[in-house]
């Protein structure tokens, strides 16, 4: 992970460069804003306030004069704001939507200024876990408070009020970004054009809650988490046997690195089809022709190896303390619970509203898609619905742009 | 788990005592042989020997003069020899498959006698990583010598031979209990009459061998795995939280809980339909109207109870070298790759085949069960298939015996 200086935001708003398809064109940078300053701190739905709360974002292409040519991504459970462009032009890789964000893409930044910021919880600069508390000017770690899904909506709202946006043209997130989609069209129905919600669902299913379970447990059972309090251990260390990230402290490498790697692996295999690891590694062994009869040789096939590797590279950019607090808001996402009824919670909305769901995606199956849009149908609200093929499984909405193009700029020129 | 008395079986054949339908009659005995002893040590796939063996095994009906109304059960991962009845009247708990074996049952003790042995390399009294190792004397942990399916297939009919059978009347297993059938057709396939392979697969797909590796690494990691060798290690000793077992050294319950746990808890996911686990947990709270709002309280979902309780359970009656060693040995099987093709595995056999394969049973789908079926069909075997309705997943052969019932009885009657 790149790590760019981050540009105060004090009172002009950053989103006014423009954006390109020439490498030098596609050159971002992170935007960073203190909100619920002032004695104004956010009340998070478990009770607690919280505030201030800095949140980081970039954006790409220029918000128009009527600052009515925004649309906000809603990132997943392990993105964070970089969805487009490079910080420097030697970067190995771009942001994680950067095919679908760009002059003529689907989310097209000639016409529309794309937004992106990481979520509250998050460890990608955004207030979380390993800020510093600054009742104790030490990281938060399991003091931070409890949050929602709700919470993080509130915050991205803020941040599009300090933008000096009061609609935005369009509203875009899969699976927990598809959440704070859903979320954000309960708490303000006006606020949004276009929504769009790709391969989520309006509460986790318990299958979802039970993968969820067991990589937080894997985290807790590791004995570098400390409980939370790891951000002041050398990672230089060696955490259980993994080489150290060279990462300096309190920063995302540090801590339970086994068992946060871990926990990426098993929820891994939830994001790719069965069809799709047949495909790209069935039973291939991974250095050898032949089977070594090793039983301690963890990375013999290739997908082990595979995993190990996601297993690895995640914990190198990802905080053990925010996984916990966004699986765990994650699991208590429940749209018609909040609301009283899925219908209740949606009825309001002005917005037309695409829902897209992957035929191979096991762990937000199309049926979680279909219940949205019949709340939305039988509400009188605007919905389409799309099971779009592929073989990715729930990642799809990461991997498979040109579908998912096609079908979101049809959505948005109609 | 109750630990009966071993009733070491020295020259008569056990398997002359009725099993009836009363809970009287339905009481059983393990018994154990020594197999393999006598400079005669079983050569195994991964080139080492092993011997003597000991095979601890159950039988239910009487076994005839002829010797050739015998019905051999092979368990599958976790299982053991105790497939039926109780070894006391107050047993809480009956055999894994009580429902299906017994007379007028799917595995009519009436007309067979049926027999299980715990597999090479388990916990249950066969020899296993727990056993103590003649030559050390001490346990074996991970001394004990890479095992595959065809090891664990040796060994069974060795006990076979021992117990006078030339010729199974029948031959039966679910999951990795279907792997060892499938296997032991292509062995010797002459040795059977009738083979029954539910649930299973002629190899394990790459996701299933990725479930397994993100298994093995919750054991790896825990810190009283101790390389395999926690056998002497108090389990009173509270490790990782847990509560103790209880039980003696040396035995499942000492060792490496939390990981061993957590293994489970992932495992036991997979077992479970998405459907089933929907209807029965969905998103209900274990002791609360109310949600918490505390990161930290790990069982608060209902589904997330149930996944814990399964772990506790499982590790007061398993040991995780065990586990460590039948996973690989699931991973590791593959017919095809062992003999050429699938076809010429098992394109010898004279057994009439029943392939049955659930609806919902994500972890080994119906299709690979149908790839078992044309092979036996292309080669000119007689092969039957069925894919019986269940919302239960691949558990659904040991909880849904009333339709597994009705096909396996008019199969063998056919």
């Amino acid at each position: 992970m790149e790590s760019p200086t981050l540009q105060p935001d004090r009172n002009v708003p950053p989103a006014t460069v423009p954006f390109g398809s020439t490498p030098e064109e596609r050159i971002v940078q992170r935007h960073s804003v203190e909100l619920f300053g002032n004695g104004k701190p956010l009340e998070l739905a478990g009770g607690r306030t919280l505030g201030p709360i800095t949140v980081v974002y970039e954006t790409y292409g220029q918000l128009n004069e009527a600052c009515d040519n925004a649309i906000y991504v809603c990132h997943a459970l392990t993105g964070d704001s970089h969805a487009a462009g490079r910080y420097q032009l030697d970067d190995r890789k771009p942001g994680w939507w950067d095919d679908f964000i760009g002059p003529g893409c689907g989310l097209d930044t000639d016409r529309y200024c794309v937004i992106c910021a990481n979520v509250l919880g998050g460890c990608q600069g955004t207030t979380g876990p390993s800020s510093i508390d600054p009742q104790t000017g030490k990281p938060f770690g399991l003091n931070f408070p409890f949050l929602t899904v709700a919470d993080i909506v509130k915050v991205h709202r803020e941040l599009v009020a300090h933008l000096g946006i009061e609609k935005l043209a369009g509203l875009v997130g899969g699976s927990l970004g598809g959440m704070q989609v859903l979320e954000w069209m309960a708490q303000t129905p006006e606020s949004v054009r276009n929504a769009i919600v790709l391969a989520s669902a309006a509460n986790l299913s318990a299958q979802g809650i039970a993968f969820n379970a067991v990589g937080r447990r894997a985290i807790y059972a590791d004995p570098k988490f400390r409980n939370g309090e790891y951000y002041d251990v050398d990672p230089t260390d060696s955490p259980s046997g993994e080489t150290s990230s060279g990462q300096v402290l309190n920063k995302p490498g540090s801590g339970p690195r086994f068992g946060l790697a871990l926990a990426r692996m098993i929820a891994h295999i939830t994001y790719l089809s069965e069809s799709s690891i047949e495909k790209k590694f069935g039973r291939r062994l991974q250095d050898s022709d032949e089977l070594a009869f090793d039983l301690m040789r963890e990375t013999e096939f290739q997908i082990e190896s595979y995993l190990h590797y996601q297993g690895k590279q995640f914990v190198d950019r990802f905080d053990a303390n925010s996984y916990l607090y966004l699986t765990k808001a994650m699991d208590y996402f429940d749209l018609a619970e909040s609301h009283g009824s899925l219908r209740k919670a949606l009825e309001r909305t002005t917005a037309r509203v695409l829902v897209a769901s992957y035929t191979t995606d096991w762990l937000f199956p199309t049926s979680q898609s279909r219940e949205i849009v019949s709340s939305l149908l039988s509400a009188g609200c605007h919905a389409s619905f799309c099971e779009l093929e592929s073989a990715y499984g729930h990642d799809a909405f990461l991997i498979d742009i040109p579908q998912l193009t096609e079908l979101v700029r049809a959505f948005l020129n109609e």
